[in-house]
């Protein structure tokens, strides 16, 4: 089927709460949507109409079949089925191309320094003597990072010495394929700053104001949108670099641009996502159109929406962990009754120490109100 | 499943638009869904668990069976049956007791006269003779209404002359359980109001802003959130009716009370809906809590959410028929690039004369840009 026939179906890969919230957008807007889950009782259950390993070339193929158009919850998809699948005819969004920069850190440290956007000091080493090189070279610390299935903290370290991360060497080496890891400085930030932008197949771009975003342990916890001004040729320079990238790696869909914002006032990009990203879930409340809503219109091709804010501020923080007796609905009577303007979100995951298991945004006049209010609705999921 | 083991199933009789925009905000608050639709492709079909005919007990009894709390996209499933359904202990809102109410609007008439609250002359007529006594009464013209299954215009003329309702007369002394008509006098009104109400079993209250909603053949065509105020009173005197109404009837869940306001200033009611309504689909986007996200606290038993506005203006106007060539989607590509602020809702409906297929909402500073908006974006999908 085609959008000229008045009905396309999206397929999704992956289960998780990125699919899940795809849902919704889709619902509205009357787009069928199609989720290749993990497991069964997973996020995005209620659009789940395949379960099965996205690592399963023939799983994937047979997904495929069934929608007109394929995105993903997560970059994990290997780069040898996507490009079957694009060979295929099966289009993709983000295509091969663009995604293998959000799949593979040290390509997207190459690409970006191509494109002349500013990244920290990094090299690609292949064992330890070159590792404690560049540590020795660069203040004696330094982050380590594998290039391929990191998330949320995973698969980064600070180390001082090479030996800490033996084990990734390790595993790399027993992998066959062999591969490097990556090493960046220690790079002295004020604080982190997200561009989220929206991309059609033919160039048509739409992003949201800069965001801060703030982590604990690698983890997203709050967002604030807009990012409080400080320097106004910072926010700037996030946007331009934003934009430069998804318009230089040809992303489809939503890209998020992690930032570090530094002491002597630079911007250097941290990560790359190309799907819907934490940074951006205010969006549902907080601007005419979510991150979500416009990643399926990216994806279907088709014009994208406004994204100016609702409100003169939203911020979101996520509730992590949830409460110790059971999934976020355990807590509703008491939570609902205290905090009637937050909009709460529950990932229907069962709650685990430091798991993202919902969100809670509040729009408003002001970001240090909105915080205080949805800080203290997170807070009754504790 | 309860809420405090952390699940609760709702389930909702009939698949049509209003069971389907039911399912973001369960979506959004991790609260189960499951639809009884009446056939395969119903507009709520992703949520449409069961398909069968509401008119059937068993089919009823069974689907009640596998989810917490029952609640309705309509208001035409015999009364037997949720008499029924009460005896067997299960959920039910709103209560067969209430909704009775805004099944037979004789009966809505009568409690509406021991409630006190303002209404048009009235009758319930058992034959051609009683009718024609009410129009001679009356200036010589008159409403007509079936007291059961009228809807959108359906059900209701304006006559002159007895003889125009002879086929209603005909087919109740054909049911066998004979049957009254209702017979009104004709409102001189200068505008059409409704007042949204959501409670809880408990009695908490939340009401939205009064809405003024303009009709055409009968069908819901517009709304303008809030009403423009012409006199303060009559939107005060709009709001107390609604609340009393909601409190009278001992509806749970959400109530629409539509009514008139007279050219001498009065407001009296005209209908009732114990359900999300028409007049609530601009809450979607310019309601901090939306009436579908407030109708699942509500029958889930939850505190009730805020019910401000997001903006200072939201109009919604219904697409009517649709595009000749197919569904709305058809026409995506041109209206998305036209209107990047308006929420475009798409019901999953076929086109055809007159149908409610979906609805377009913009919000703003002002009634007149966001009608101007809305009215433009509704008007692609002629």
């Amino acid at each position: 089927m085609t959008l000229e026939s008045g009905s396309i179906t999206i397929g999704v890969i992956g289960g998780g709460q990125l699919a899940r919230m795809m849902v919704p957008p889709a619902i509205h807007l009357g787009l069928r949507i199609s989720v290749l889950a993990e497991a069964e009782g997973s996020s995005a259950a209620r659009a789940a109409d395949a379960v099965g390993d996205y690592r399963d070339p023939e799983t994937v193929y047979a997904f495929s079949d069934t929608v007109d158009v394929v995105t993903f919850d997560h970059e994990h998809v290997p780069g040898e089925i996507l490009r079957e699948l694009e060979r295929r005819g099966v289009a993709l969004h983000p295509r091969p191309d663009a995604l293998q920069y959000a799949q593979d850190k040290i390509l997207m440290r190459e690409k970006l320094g191509e494109l002349g956007v500013p990244v920290p000091a990094w090299a690609a080493v292949e064992d330890e003597g070159e590792l404690q090189a560049f540590i020795d070279a660069h203040g004696g610390r330094a982050v380590v990072k594998t290039a391929r299935g990191g998330y949320d903290g995973k698969g980064v370290r600070v180390v001082s010495n090479a030996v800490e991360v033996r084990d990734w060497f390790t595993a790399l080496a027993e992998d066959g394929r062999g591969g490097r890891l990556l090493v960046e400085e220690l790079v002295d930030f004020t604080r982190e700053l997200s561009q989220l932008v929206a991309r059609r197949p033919g160039g048509e771009t739409r992003t949201w104001p800069v965001v801060e975003t703030i982590q604990r342990d690698g983890v997203c916890t709050e967002v604030l949108a807009p990012a409080p001004v400080q320097r106004h040729e910072t926010l700037d320079e996030a946007a331009r670099i934003g934009s430069a990238v998804a318009e230089g790696v040809g992303v489809t869909g939503v890209l998020a641009v992690e930032m570090f914002e530094t002491r002597d006032g630079r911007v250097l990009v941290n990560e790359l996502a190309m799907r819907p990203h934490n940074s951006g879930h205010f969006s549902i409340e907080g601007s005419v159109t979510s991150q979500f809503e416009q990643h399926l219109r990216a994806v279907a091709d088709l014009p994208l929406g406004d994204t100016s804010m609702t409100a003169p501020a939203a911020v979101m923080v996520n509730v992590l962990g949830g409460p110790a007796d059971g999934p976020m609905p355990v807590r509703y009577a008491e939570a609902f009754a205290a905090h009637p303007r937050a909009k709460i979100h529950s990932y229907d995951k069962q709650p685990r120490p430091g798991r993202k298991v919902g969100h809670v945004t509040v729009t408003g006049e002001s970001l240090d109100a909105a915080l205080a209010e949805a800080r203290a609705a997170a807070a009754a999921f504790a």
